[in-house]
């Protein structure tokens, strides 16, 4: 991917003294959009993006993990700019270019002495293949880092698309969820572009969920610096880019959700047959939210009571004797009737797998929707027990 | 109290051979009100439930643990119907003035043969002092029997107010919860008894929260047998019984709560200064249901950061500025303002108490409201992962 450039170190932000200060820069101003969490409580850097992605123009990103920078009042605000306008200075481009995203502990004021020391090397230190050392500098519980790359062909030219992200707790997207940058050569206007991006956003990070919580913090920012010199020319071509920035998104979303807090298996339920489009959203957020239904298949228990029990409390119509209902390919309700022990050992067998589908047809209409969650074990009790000790 | 007997013991429904079989006996056909989940999917005694409730009469109550004859089809209604037309026979007594609860797994048909044998030594054992056998009979993941007892007097007459519940996971009442039967002695019509039930039921039952699932089988009944003779003459007698009432309900509502899945604390959400009413419930709500704020709680981290996101993601209009936030006794944030580590600390004291309650002051208005709830702990994870095992 041409021109963009990545570095990630550890400034001491966390005590642990793994990395916790990234940065993305674009060597030309990158037409930019962005989607910010819709929790009423937000995080400074949040306020500053939302204003500074007004102008459409992005030409870097600076990232820390270990502190969130929320609920700290009016000094966050200014240490949040103050952020910015540091790295701005070093990179000798305006400070109205230059985005700030952190993630962390919320409450505790930003501790800028750290940024001031580390910023010069991390500006100094940026390169094209800073990307992984980007991706592990913005983590918190995350186990893993989480990269997707994508090449698109339009008319025979080629484009990139790289998406990298963060996130594992505190995960329940309601508009864009986690930190999550998404960067391209195409050449494209931010207006067009953010157009995309909502829309991959609805179908990928706004359907996953590990424990129900709405970050804060949540971000996800897409970059275009046209550097390939492709275009979109006609509608095929915007298939093609939605498609390829789907698969990124999607990529992503089921990165963090496989890193889910304490996760050891992930699920999607497909909801289908439902009267409305609100239904079937309905009764895919009750199931993949229920930790009923997340504890049994964490224990490879069968115990499909519960999902229809989900759908029950969901305020969705739902008609029990229609019912049908499968654990991959194993049907273990069939017009609301229970198909017996067999079944459901059959069904036992697909828990054993590191990842199912549940299928619920509802058998009422014709909507559906789908929700990517993980199941829920002890370690996610203990992981956020102790979070802060 | 006046003309209610009570038994309990073991049918066999239950694999370990604990008790599982309950029934009430009121000597005389008793006033009766009920109300029940609003899941939409619902057990079969719920079905014949609300059937029989519309008569306002009730003289015997049979609840088995260890099945919740839920998601069994017709068979389901014919084993509920033939459940009480065989307790009626027993009894001598008018079978549509019987009604059965069922609580435990869903999805397997009622084992009617261990009904037939089981329930002729159920009916020729009631007794007056069989109270404690049958509140152990209807328990499932509970660790203990939950009962309260409260003697109300007006005009210097005394009548008393009998509760006994079960519960302990999948709570998340949104009407009734769990299985609940409030005994009186008490001479009051079933129309008026069913809005004093109501009225208690929504500050005490619907206020309480475990895990966040309805279940399908929630039941609060209530029956009024007129055997003290007392009745309730004016207004302030009438605020006496919902005293009194109250009492019993919260006596239940808290034991279910502290009995909860793994539960090592009880904590209670106190949101004051809300917008309007709606928004007071939906913060304490989410605050409730949080995942992350029941871990911290169980890890007596004093992590506030959790609670004030929470109210954010609710819905409820809430300004970060404004909030005031307590742990008891213990300021946190005061006008939007992190008080520090000292506070902190002081907080974390607070914490190590088996109960506590978080105080949030949203400055905004003049509505408040109140949740019950519990911790959030391995053990929780455990229980439901092993469940059916």
């Amino acid at each position: 991917m041409k021109g963009f450039l990545f570095k990630g170190m550890a400034a001491g932000i966390k005590k642990d003294g793994s990395p916790d200060l990234g940065i993305i820069y674009s060597r030309r101003p990158a037409e930019a959009a962005a989607l910010f969490t819709r929790n009423r409580v937000v995080a400074a850097p949040v306020v500053l993006g939302r204003e500074r992605m007004k102008s459409g123009l992005c030409q870097a990103i600076v990232v820390n993990s270990g502190n969130a920078n929320c609920f700290t009042g009016e000094q966050g605000i200014k240490d949040a700019r103050k952020t910015a306008e540091m790295t701005a200075g070093l990179l000798g481009i305006p400070q109205e270019l230059v985005m700030v995203s952190s993630t962390g502990v919320i409450g505790a004021p930003l501790p800028m002495d750290l940024f001031k020391a580390a910023l010069p090397r991390l500006v100094e230190d940026l390169s094209e293949d800073g990307l992984e050392d980007f991706a592990t500098a913005i983590l918190t519980t995350d186990t893993d880092m989480k990269i997707s790359s994508h090449t698109c062909t339009i008319h025979g030219s080629s484009f990139s698309i790289v998406g990298v992200a963060k996130g594992s707790g505190m995960i329940r997207p309601d508009m864009a969820t986690m930190l999550a940058y998404v960067l391209t050569d195409l050449d494209i206007p931010a207006r067009i572009l953010k157009s995309f991006l909502q829309k991959g956003c609805d179908r990928t990070f706004n359907r996953i969920t590990v424990d129900g919580d709405t970050s804060t913090n949540d971000t996800l920012v897409a970059l275009a610096n046209g550097m390939s010199q492709v275009a979109l020319e006609d509608s095929d071509d915007s298939l093609e880019f939605q498609r390829c920035l789907d698969r990124v998104l999607m990529d992503l979303a089921e990165a963090v959700v496989r890193d889910g807090e304490g996760a050891t298996k992930m699920a999607r339920i497909n909801v289908r047959g439902a009267l409305t489009r609100e239904d079937a959203y309905l009764v895919a957020q009750a199931v993949s939210h229920s930790n009923l239904v997340k504890t049994a298949i964490y224990g490879e228990d069968p115990n499909w009571g519960r999902v229809v029990a989900a759908a029950g409390r969901s305020g969705a119509v739902v008609e029990p004797e229609k019912i049908g209902l499968y654990f991959d390919e194993v049907c273990l309700v069939k017009d609301g009737q229970w198909l017996g022990p067999d079944a459901e050992k059959e069904a036992a067998r697909v828990m054993k797998q590191p990842e199912m589908t549940i299928g619920l047809d509802l058998n009422l209409g014709e909507f559906q929707d789908t929700y990517l969650f993980c199941d829920f074990s002890e370690d996610y009790v203990k992981i956020n027990a102790d979070y802060r000790s």
